[in-house]
C-alpha cells in the first residue's frame, strides 16, 4: 500500500506498520526502518500481516481507535521521555521468541522489570493495568507459568480470564483452527497469553490476532518469558551480564531453556559458557557453532567441580525422563552423573549463584536450599517481575 | 396467598411476585397480571415457584432485603423513567429460553446492549457491578462461552466464580441433586450463569434459586443467550429485522441455534425464511407448523446460490458429526453439500451478511473472512454486549 | 538464637517467632511464652520451623518487611483495641487443624464472623482485602470448599489465582515436592488456600511457607475450617454453645466433620454428645475415650426419635459409599436406616435445628427443607462468613 499524508491513510498505514499497543501513529512511519533485531535465518517478519486487514470493514471499531489515538496522543506530551528509539518500542507488538530481543531491549525490559519490584499493595502502579483483561490460553497445563502470568496481571491492576486445559474443552475440540480461537478470543479480552502443544503456534497466533500475544511456550519451540527472566535473574544475583562465566549443566540436548539462554548470553560481551553434561544429552551443534560464530568463548568439561568454582553461575537442569522412552537405564545413569550438592557449594565463589528453572527433582538436593547463593527460588520470583514488565509494556507502553 | 396491604405482607408478596432484582415492591402487585410472554404449549410459569419461600425463616436476610429496597426506592426517584411497561421488566428474573422474550423486550435488551459497545477502559460504566459476583457454573465444558460471560462481567467491574467442570469435579459426583448444588453456590455468588447436560435442568436451577439463573446452554434444550445474540447482529449489521430474508443453511435439524432464530424472527413483521439443508438434517415439522400459524412466509430451497442472491443474511451452521454416530458416510455426504465461499460471496447483496454460531469447520471457506459482509467473528463480539446487557439488567435492572 | 535488643536481631526475632502477618514485632518478643493451644498428643510446634531462615539472604525483602512494620506501627495506634491477648492472635499464622483452636480463639474468630455477615456491596469492609492475591491450590477437587473461599475473598475485595486439579496438572506429575510448590506459588500470593489427598500435607506446606497456609482438608486428616463453621452455626442458630444437646447420625466412623465437631465441643461446659449409627460405622473409641477424659457426658442411641426429641441439633452426615468397596450389601442396609424426614421434625423441638456437612443425598428427605429448622443451607452460608473472618485475621490480623 503506498504512502500517504491524508489523515485516512495515515490511520491505514498504522494498522499495518504499528504495534498492536502503538499511542501515537504518527511515530510509526519512520519506525519501519530501525527494525534491528531481525538475524538473518532466525526471524521472519512477525508484525503486521495481511490478515489484520480483516477488520478493514468495522468502521465502529476504526472510529475507536481514532477517538483513543487522539486522546494518548495529548497523554503522551506530559510522559516521561522514552529512554530509547521508537524502533525498539515496535518490537513489543507480540513476545514470540528469545530471538527477537536485543540487548537494548533487554536492558530497557530489565529496567522496567526492576521499577515492578517495588510495586506494592498501596503504591498506584498497583492499578497500572486497572480494566485491562488478560486471557490465559493454555493448550497444555503449566499450572506455573499460567499463575506466574496471572499474578502478574493482577499485581498491576488487571484481571484475568483463565483456560486451563483448552485442548481438551474448548471448541478446538470440534475442529476449529487456531485461528479462529484466536479471533474469538481477541474479541474478550485486551491480551492472550498462550501455551501450545505445536511449534510455530505463537508467531500463528500473532499473525492473526489483533491484540498481543505471548508466549508461554509452544511445544519444543520457545518459551521466551523464561529466557528473559534467567538473564533477569543473573543480572539482579550477579550485577552484569558482560564477563561473567555460566556453567549450563545436566539435559543440555532437550532443554529448551538452556539453549534460549545461550543465545541470549551471545549478546553480551566477554561470556564463557561451560556445558557439563551426561553423554546422551549433550548440547547440539547449532547452538555452538551459533556461539562460535558471534566470538563467544565455550567449552565442554565432564568436571563439574572444577566448572563450578570457575563459574559465577551455575544453572542446573533436570534431566528429563521423558524423553528416553523405554531407555530408563539410560536415563537413570545421566540422571545421577551431576548434582549440584554441598560439595559444589563448597568449591563454588562467594558472589556465585546457582540456578535452575524448576520443577527440580534431586539434580540439586535440598541441603542447598538453605545457602544464600541457592537462587532458583528467587529466579521464580524474579519471572514474575518480568511478566509484569512485559504486560505494561504490550498494554500501556514504555 | 391473598393481597394484603400490611408493609409486611407486602414482602411476602414481593417475594412471590417480583423479580429477584425488583427495584421496588409496590410496583409489582400490578404486575402479574401484564404478563405477556406466556404462550400456549410453549412456556409454563417459570417465575416464583413456591421454592422460593424456603428462605422465610431467615429473618437477618429478610431485614437486609427491606433495607435494600428502602434504598433502592430512593435511588428510583432520580433515574431516568424506563421506556416500557413494568410487566416487561417483570420477565427478566432469569434467561431461561428464547421463548420469554417478545419483541419489546427485545428491542429493550438491544438498546442496553448498544449502550454497552461504548463501555470504555476510562467510562464510568465499566463499575456498574463493582461488587457482585457471578458463579459460571459449567456441568458440561464450552470455553467460548464461559469466557464470553467471564468477559463480559469484568467489563463491568464485576467479579467471578469459575467452574470449568462442575459435573466430573463438584458433589454432583456423589450424588447431590441440582437442586441442593443450586442453593449453596446461591449463597456464594449474586448470579449463576449454568450450562448442564439435562434439557430442562435451567428451569429447575431458576425454580430453586433467589438469585437469578442464566442457562448457557442446558443439553438439547435452549440457549437463549445465543439466540439473542444472534436476532442482535441481525438488528446491528442490517439495521433492523422486519421486512428481512433469511437463509437457514446447514444442520437445520440438530442445531439449536437455527430453532430458536426461527422462533424468534417470528416476531417480526414480513419476515421470510429460507431453508437450505442436506435431506437427513432437514429442519423439523414443529418449527414449520410454529412459523406457519405465525404468518411467517418460508420456503425449502436446495440452491444455496440462489438463496443467497435473495437474502439479506445467510445464516450457516456446522453439521453436527457426532449426531451422525457410526454413519459417517451420510457426514460425509453431507457435510460438503453447502459451502458459503467466494461464488456465494459473488451472489450476495452489498448490504448482506453471513452469519455462523462458530465454531466453523470447513462450511464456510476461509477466503470468506477478509470479505466486510462475514459478519461471524463480529457476532461473536456482539455476543459480549448482550451478555454485558444482560447480567446488568438482572442485576442492577432497566 | 539469643534474645537481642539490637534492632536488627529484633528483626530477626520477628521472623522465627512473630505471626506471618504480624502488625509490630516487638509485641512478639514475650508472647511465645503464651501459646495456649498446645495439648498433649494433639499438636506439635507448627510456627516458625527453620525452613523459614531460608529467605535471610534476600536483603531486599527485609528492607520491605521493614517498610511495611513500621507503616503498620502507626497504623495500629488508631485501631480498636484487641479484645484478647497477643499470645492467642500468635496462632493465626495457618489454620491446619481443629485442635489448635482453644474457646477463646473461637469466641474471638466468631466475633469477626458476624461483623463479616454485615459486608454488604457498598460497605467499605468490602475492600478490606484489596490488593491481597490468595491462591487456591487443590491437589483433589472441592468444588463447594473453593467457591466458598473464592467467594469470601472477593467479598472483602481481594483476588483470586485458581488451580481446580493440582494434582494431574502442576510440576507435581513431574516429581516436585510439595515444599518445592509450596516456595514457588508463595511468590506469586499473599495466602495459600490448600486441599491435599495426603494428611499431614497442610503442616508440611505451613513449616515451608513464609505465608499463610489454610488447611481445606488434607485427606484423612483435617478440615479445620469446617470444623470452625459448624461451631459457628451452633452458636448463630441456637445462641449459645454451653450445655447443649448434640445428636451425631450417620457414618460416624469416616466422616472427619463429626470427629472434628465433637473435638471442639468439648471445649464448652455441659454439652451432651449422642451418638447415632448403624453398627458398622460407629464413631471411634478415640474420640469416646477422648470426650470422657474431658469430662463430656456421651452416650450411644439407636432411636433417632428419642434423641431428635432431646438434642439442640441433630447434625445427620451422608453415609459414605466409597468406604464400603465392594460391600454394597452393608452399604445399602446401613443408609436407609436413620432418616431425618418429617417424623423427626414433629418431635423435635421448636428451637432445636437440623444440620448437615453437604452433599446430601437421601439420608435428609427433602420435604424437611421447608421447616426452619432445617438449618443445612444457612450452615454453608455461614462457612462464607468464617472463611471471610479467617482470611481476615491471617491477612490483616484483628
Amino acid at each position: 500500500m503506498a504512502a500517504s499524508s491524508s489523515l485516512f491513510s495515515s490511520s491505514m498505514h498504522r494498522e499495518m506498520l504499528a504495534p498492536k499497543t502503538s499511542k501515537c501513529p504518527q511515530n510509526f512511519v519512520c519506525c519501519h526502518s530501525k527494525i534491528s533485531y531481525m538475524e538473518p535465518n532466525y526471524l521472519k517478519q512477525v508484525c503486521c500481516p495481511n490478515s489484520r486487514f480483516l477488520s478493514m470493514n468495522m468502521s465502529s471499531k476504526w472510529e475507536q481507535m481514532d477517538r483513543r489515538d487522539a486522546f494518548h496522543c495529548r497523554a503522551l506530551k506530559t510522559e516521561r521521555a522514552p529512554t530509547f528509539s521508537v524502533g525498539q518500542k515496535f518490537q513489543l507488538n507480540d513476545i514470540i521468541e528469545a530471538q527477537q530481543f536485543d540487548r537494548d531491549i533487554l536492558s530497557a525490559i530489565f529496567e522496567v522489570a526492576q521499577d515492578m519490584e517495588n510495586v506494592e499493595k498501596d503504591s498506584p502502579d498497583n492499578q497500572l493495568l486497572k480494566g485491562y483483561l488478560m486471557a490465559t490460553l493454555f493448550y497444555e497445563p503449566s499450572t506455573r507459568t499460567r499463575l506466574s502470568f496471572e499474578s502478574a496481571m493482577r499485581r498491576l491492576g488487571g484481571e484475568v480470564l483463565t483456560t486451563e486445559n483448552a485442548r481438551e474443552f474448548s471448541s478446538a475440540a470440534k475442529g476449529e483452527t487456531l485461528e479462529d480461537t484466536i479471533r474469538t478470543i481477541e474479541g474478550y479480552s485486551d491480551i492472550i497469553v498462550m501455551r501450545h502443544f505445536e511449534s510455530g503456534a505463537a508467531r500463528r497466533a500473532a499473525a492473526t490476532s489483533d491484540i498481543p500475544i505471548i508466549n508461554a511456550g509452544d511445544g519444543p519451540g520457545q518459551h521466551p518469558t523464561q529466557a528473559l527472566l534467567d538473564v533477569y535473574t543473573i543480572q539482579r544475583e550477579i550485577g552484569k551480564i558482560d564477563g561473567i562465566k555460566v556453567g549450563l549443566v545436566g539435559d543440555l540436548a532437550n532443554g529448551r531453556t538452556v539453549r534460549s539462554l545461550a543465545y541470549l548470553l551471545a549478546k553480551f560481551k566477554d561470556v564463557k559458557i561451560y556445558f557439563v553434561s551426561p553423554d546422551v544429552v549433550k548440547m547440539k551443534d547449532d547452538i555452538k557453532d551459533y556461539l562460535t560464530s558471534k566470538g563467544v568463548e565455550w567449552e565442554e568439561s565432564s568436571d563439574l567441580v572444577e566448572v563450578a568454582s570457575e563459574c559465577d553461575v551455575v544453572y542446573q537442569t533436570r534431566i528429563q525422563k521423558e524423553r528416553f522412552g523405554e531407555r530408563i537405564d539410560l536415563y537413570e545413569k545421566a540422571r545421577g552423573k551431576y548434582v549440584v550438592n554441598q560439595g559444589i557449594l563448597n568449591v563454588m565463589q562467594r558472589h556465585a549463584v546457582v540456578m535452575h528453572p524448576l520443577p527440580r527433582l534431586d539434580e540439586i538436593t535440598v541441603d542447598v536450599d538453605a545457602d544464600p547463593r541457592a537462587a532458583y527460588f528467587r529466579q521464580a520470583k524474579y519471572g514474575l517481575y518480568i511478566r509484569m514488565a512485559l504486560l505494561k509494556l504490550l498494554l500501556v507502553g514504555w
